[in-house]
């Protein structure tokens, strides 16, 4: 008998027949003898409609009141679901209760619309549990210590749960969402990718393009700082397949490297067509430009992705990073207009039709020669490398974005992530 | 400068457009100097949606635990639209903040889905006023003394507003609507009804057919108590209408004689077609009958409008009482069948066929003949009555439903209600 969190994604509850299937899943993991908590999110479309809302009668946003209400309004689609799913499963013949985010309590900093949990009060919860309930804890928002309602921003739901299996130091957290896990790659993008069994904490975070798709990566975050077993699976099997097979699916997050790992090298292949590049070229080398290039963009609320700089030569040097590509021409207006003079800086040019492609794998860090059989492989395809950034588990290129499935295509047959483990 | 509190209905929130323009009316008392609280109900439709869905899942109610989830989702729809009031109002200029009903906090009892008001806290929304923000509550929910949120049942938001408004010690509550005041009786019936400039709490009271489409009851009961100037009047006027014209229309509720109220004797007609009447024939005239009979009843949740028993003869009397139409079947099968044996009656006599009309006014208490010449002017009408029941200020006959426009339009004219008051 395990405590177990169950998260549910908006589209495992987007309607009141879905609902139901919830339910009877999370009443079989209870009759099997364990002591549930369920995080669902609101039901699908149902923030987006919210906030449209929201919209139509502030098209031009004010500050921090403004905010403030947007949590106000965006916070009810999660308490409705919640108290949804708490009556199906009364419906089911299980003692259920549900608690808004302030009620648990689960406090948070006054940031918001992207709020961060401070502390949650695990004893109504646990109070429930010993008596037999089922508990709901509505995802995705919180309370600051004033009594205003907080929400944690985007995908928060999956945040939620793991801050909350955290608390009540449950033994797993299941995320149930509308794929089946974590997969060598993008299936869309090469047919033979392969579901992980296990994937490592580290890596997850490195394949944001990936990752992000399946779980918020903030979540994963604070999976690995408290040590909660998160599972990624899908809501979309038979609620009644069996638990002992079930509770094996999907793909777990580890923390520990001598858990039982799959042995590749390289674990998977991210990609993000997202991107655009960045060059400030013949810039001064002097203390400081980093600061005041990365300082200035950022400061106008632009995500840097990539950084790039390499050695100088005769005093000049030349300095890249990509950001998002709905960024990409604010952020070359304001390098012209506000930082090339200031540098002395010759000129400033982009491209806004690139893409990243990584390779991840823990193992990359006691295995050589992994960087330069990427390289490699991309010189056989005709592929020009236009950047290179490196981390202790990530080899990321940027190349013309028109490459994309060819080089991801290449990358994951020449690492072996087509073949199955031994 | 005054302080005061405005309600809206859903139909006046029933859109961004309307939310819109209930903000630009706000707005418009606020800059004529007053402190502005403003309670909204939930966007027509929101509570009957998210109802819905509940009813979906549950469609053989459990008990208490089902309630409470009941009120955590059925709360959700003035949380929504109060959030989205409160952004209008940024977008107008004016800075507005949303407190739920726990956070201001409205206590109540525990009792899910009719929760009564127990306390209001005023603190947090007087430090609001006095910096110069529009507060809006939430209405229709509060919160319960263990922290679970609890609703008030339908029509709640009018006594939220007339709560806060005697909490605040408000200067009048503003109940805006989609009708323009409190009417001699129903305008559909009789085209010469008129508006009543004024109307007295224990009139609005009696006047339960008409008042009961205009205001919840509870929330004058609520005034009534604590002595609330609450007036009612319509959000489809235009929003800039002039402050002190509109200061003056609808209606107000007034509660001590000595105001400046209208002459008549007869404030209006009231009738309700959707009841029946039962009887109880031949019962032996012993104590207790009556106990039996009602108690019976309404321990089958049956609510009882009129009651009449007469004089008895020989022993035995005929006891009669009217119940709401959709319960007629269901409250004679149970008196067939638990009640007419142990009493000992002869039968049970019942005619679903009938409708309830009544003249209602305050000006009754110290006129006599009132109720002659309403009984005089339907014998003319050739209309039989069939029951009859009074109190201080109203005289209620049942008759058949055909006649009920006929004796409406006869009473009213009868009564002098089509001419314009001296």
């Amino acid at each position: 008998m395990a405590l177990i969190v169950h998260k549910y994604g908006g589209t495992s509850m987007g309607s009141t027949e879905r609902i139901a299937l919830v339910a009877k899943r999370v009443a079989k993991w209870a009759r099997a003898g364990h002591k549930m908590v369920v995080v669902p999110s609101a039901m699908s479309g149902e923030t987006n409609r919210l906030l449209a809302l929201a919209k139509e009668l502030a098209p031009a946003k004010p500050a921090e009141a403004y905010n403030r209400e947007l949590d106000m309004l965006a916070s009810t689609g999660e308490q409705a679901s919640s108290a949804l799913l708490a009556i199906a499963l009364q419906a089911e013949g299980l003692e259920a209760v549900s608690y808004a985010g302030w009620q648990v309590a689960i406090k948070t900093n006054s940031a918001y619309t992207k709020a961060r949990i401070e502390s949650i009060d695990d004893k109504k919860v646990r109070a429930d549990l010993d008596s037999g309930r089922v508990v709901i804890v509505t995802g995705f928002q919180g309370v600051d210590d004033l009594g205003n309602i907080t929400t944690l921003g985007r995908g928060g739901s999956d945040t939620s749960a793991v801050a909350v299996a955290a608390a009540l130091k449950a033994d797993e957290c299941l995320i149930y969402t509308d794929v089946d896990g974590v997969y060598t790659t993008d299936p869309r993008v090469v047919p033979e990718a392969r579901r992980l069994h296990t994937v490592s904490f580290e890596e997850m975070l490195e394949m944001a393009s990936m990752g992000s798709k399946v779980l918020q990566i903030r979540s994963v975050e604070f999976a690995g700082k408290y040590k909660v077993k998160m599972r990624v699976l899908s809501s979309f099997t038979p609620w009644d397949i069996d638990i002992n097979e079930e509770a094996v699916s999907g793909t777990l997050i580890t923390f520990e490297e001598d858990e039982d790992m799959e042995q590749a090298v390289v674990s998977g292949i991210a990609f993000n067509r997202d991107e655009a590049k960045i060059s400030v070229l013949g810039v001064p080398d002097t203390p400081g430009i980093a600061y005041k290039i990365v300082g200035a963009v950022a400061d106008a609320n632009i995500e840097i992705d990539m950084i790039i700089q390499n050695v100088s030569k005769e005093g000049k040097t030349d300095f890249s990073f990509t950001v998002h590509r709905n960024d990409f021409a604010k952020a070359v207006d304001l390098l012209n207009t506000q930082v090339i003079g200031t540098l002395g800086a010759k000129e400033v040019v982009g491209d806004a039709k690139i893409c990243k492609v990584s390779i991840v794998g823990i193992g990359m860090r006691s295995h050589v020669g992994i960087a330069s059989k990427m390289f490699s492989c991309l010189a056989q395809e005709g592929i020009n490398i236009q950047m290179i950034s490196t981390s202790e588990i990530k080899t990321s290129v940027v190349i013309d974005e028109k490459y994309m499935e060819l080089a991801v295509r290449a990358l994951h047959k020449v690492f072996g992530l087509d073949q199955v483990a031994a």
